[in-house]
């Protein structure tokens, strides 16, 4: 199979397997155990944390708490700061095309006397950052926005943001899943508060990620029982898949640079040649400011999910939009946002690929994607009446 | 090393580990996606999940979501139910000697016009049936009683507690963390509409575990994001602690006649010989409604952690209380409520076995208890007074 769906799951490096199968046959014991046996498990989790603190430029290993996931990060900071806070603030700014974890933990907010201002982006996914500061006022307490979108892989100013943040103080969380351990991401250039950020974005296991919070940051705990991690979450570790994103985190900084180089490259491979095998397509990814291993693509007068499944029919994975979202039938709340048709936004693949892609495997891509896109239109009744029109 | 802490960590079992190194091996892709990869991911996570069904009796797949781990489980259940409570109901029924997962949970919805009602338990540590039925109030929700204590091993009449809840239509959770996949636990013979579980207390990983949601129980997801386990919990999830966890369920299942009776083997075998070797200690588990692995001793004039990292040193592990209250100075709340004094609660270790253990090892163990102890009363005030007055 040839995997242009990173997005959903890279694969483990090979120094990641390495060291949780040696985490899964050391015979780990807890690491809040006082015993030896203990200490010596948490002295493995502490080293996981020290790799992922310096990912992300965070200033001490207590500001890191490893969560589950991304989800559970985003959950945790939204809805501890909101639950915490005092002086009445109750108003939380956003934008139209958060993860879902976003949009949920806010509506589910929103039915416990919080007010939310979603905030829309331009044509090209972007949200201004003049835009955020009109909209807090005197109770707003959070300022939740993405830092790239993991559909169309566009990434938002995040920064602006921050200064803006910073100066009226307001609390600052950035959803930073699908940025960190791909793209230079630090805490303190960025001005945020609060990161949430996964593992297997960058070739580390599925179900374990973290939440930065910045000291002196108030909050409650999501999960809520033991002394675990700073008293910040409950719950023993997962200590395999922590041991597995800290060394995923530290291959990331190391080889950052040389990935960029790699995934922009075939991005700008995909973008060349892709005309040469297929036309009438959209490309819903900001060029100018957008990760270097994901285009969004949409294939006008088809479904992106037959093409999708036509795709795997030839041994190549894309997705039609994120995988938290597969079976809902409606279309991507994101591509509307850019203003899209439904039609277009239901005729979307999400093209995402990694360091171990190559641009022989991204022909093979084209190939197979040029012959179901053929066959589709074919078979197309839109297709037929917009040939018959021109 | 010795492991007498199986109750902080259970080592993985060689076929859960096989299994774990294999799902690393097999770069299985994201379960939500929607090709051929995701769904073989798919797949290994719903074997998984009958598996762990079956360990519980559950009705259906679809009433078993994975989270990770026993304080998730516990987070999701009380927060889900009370923030999901209609027609004004905000009292919960809980009792004193519950895990500070539920503990810490309860206390946050008390922040939020929740009311709390804490049961006492008698000295044998349980808690009586007719005091549930007495604190049920037309506005109580939720009834919350731990099915064995993590500390002392005594296990609750949970289907008694059940049988009323049932006929007073209030919903029922049982925190069966350190229960499920020791003895046997079957949700609808105990009546319960939720009941929280993990992975490592029957030889699976830490970090991963299981919310039962009896079908049709109004709850609100504490992880909010993607449709995942059927909507009831978002973010992808941890593939490789899910492959593992239903191995260990289905050899829990399995096996769970032959462990007990080795296990109960081992506790007459201590509580035969423990006296040979010490005097002076107070058995704090309810001998005739217990857990087949633990046992809480009180040694009388010295502290638990002095003994603990005695033990330590000759190879021993063994625990004081709750790995999840490390480095809390403060006696025991479960032995508190059980009516031991302050200093009897404070010269407590738990000793917790597993199916890998030998009597021999126990002989071990009582000759490093002896030494121990000696050495610990030699220099203790509270003993020199006491054998003064005697």
């Amino acid at each position: 199979m040839i995997n242009l769906d990173h997005i959903s799951a890279a694969p483990l490096l090979p120094e990641v397997k390495e060291v949780m199968i040696d985490a899964i046959n050391s015979d780990l014991h807890n690491p809040s155990s006082q015993h030896q046996a203990g200490e010596a498990a948490a002295e493995r989790v502490e080293a996981a944390r020290e790799s992922v603190r310096q990912l992300i430029g965070a200033g001490g290993g207590k500001e890191i708490v490893f969560t589950s996931g991304g989800t559970e990060s985003v959950n945790h900071a939204i809805k501890g700061v909101a639950l915490a806070s005092r002086n009445g603030g109750n108003h939380i700014v956003t934008t139209n095309i958060e993860h879902n974890a976003v949009i949920r933990s806010l509506k589910r907010l929103s039915g416990f006397n919080f007010k939310v201002t979603s905030l829309p982006v331009d044509e090209t996914g972007r949200v201004n950052p003049d835009d955020v500061a009109k909209a807090i006022t005197d109770k707003t307490l959070l300022v939740s926005v993405m830092h790239s979108n993991n559909e169309t892989g566009t990434i938002q100013p995040i920064k602006e943001i921050g200064a803006i943040t910073r100066e009226r103080k307001v609390l600052f969380h950035s959803d930073a899943v699908d940025s960190v351990g791909i793209v230079p991401v630090d805490v303190d250039d960025l001005n945020v508060d609060l990161l949430s950020f996964g593992s297997n974005r960058y070739y580390g296991p599925h179900g374990v990620g973290g939440l930065y919070i910045r000291k002196g940051t108030r909050i409650f705990p999501l999960l809520e029982g033991g002394v675990q991690e700073h008293n910040k979450r409950g719950g023993t570790e997962n200590v395999i898949g922590i041991i597995g994103m800290g060394k995923a985190a530290e291959l990331a900084a190391r080889d950052m640079d040389t990935r960029m180089t790699h995934l922009l490259a075939l991005k700008n491979y995909i973008l060349a040649h892709l005309p040469e095998y297929i036309d009438e397509y959209l490309i819903n990814t900001n060029l100018e400011y957008s990760l270097p291993d994901l285009l969004n693509v949409s294939l006008k007068y088809i479904e992106g999910e037959s093409v999708m499944l036509m795709l795997d029919g030839d041994g190549v994975a894309v997705s039609t939009k994120s995988a938290c979202a597969t079976g809902s039938l409606r279309a991507s709340h994101v591509l509307m946002s850019l203003g899209l048709s439904h039609a277009d936004a239901q005729g979307t693949i999400v093209i995402s690929w990694g360091i171990g892609n190559t641009a022989s495997e991204m022909d093979r891509f084209f190939a197979s994607l040029a012959e179901s896109v053929k066959m589709l239109r074919d078979m197309s009744p839109l297709y037929k009446n917009h040939s018959n029109m021109s």
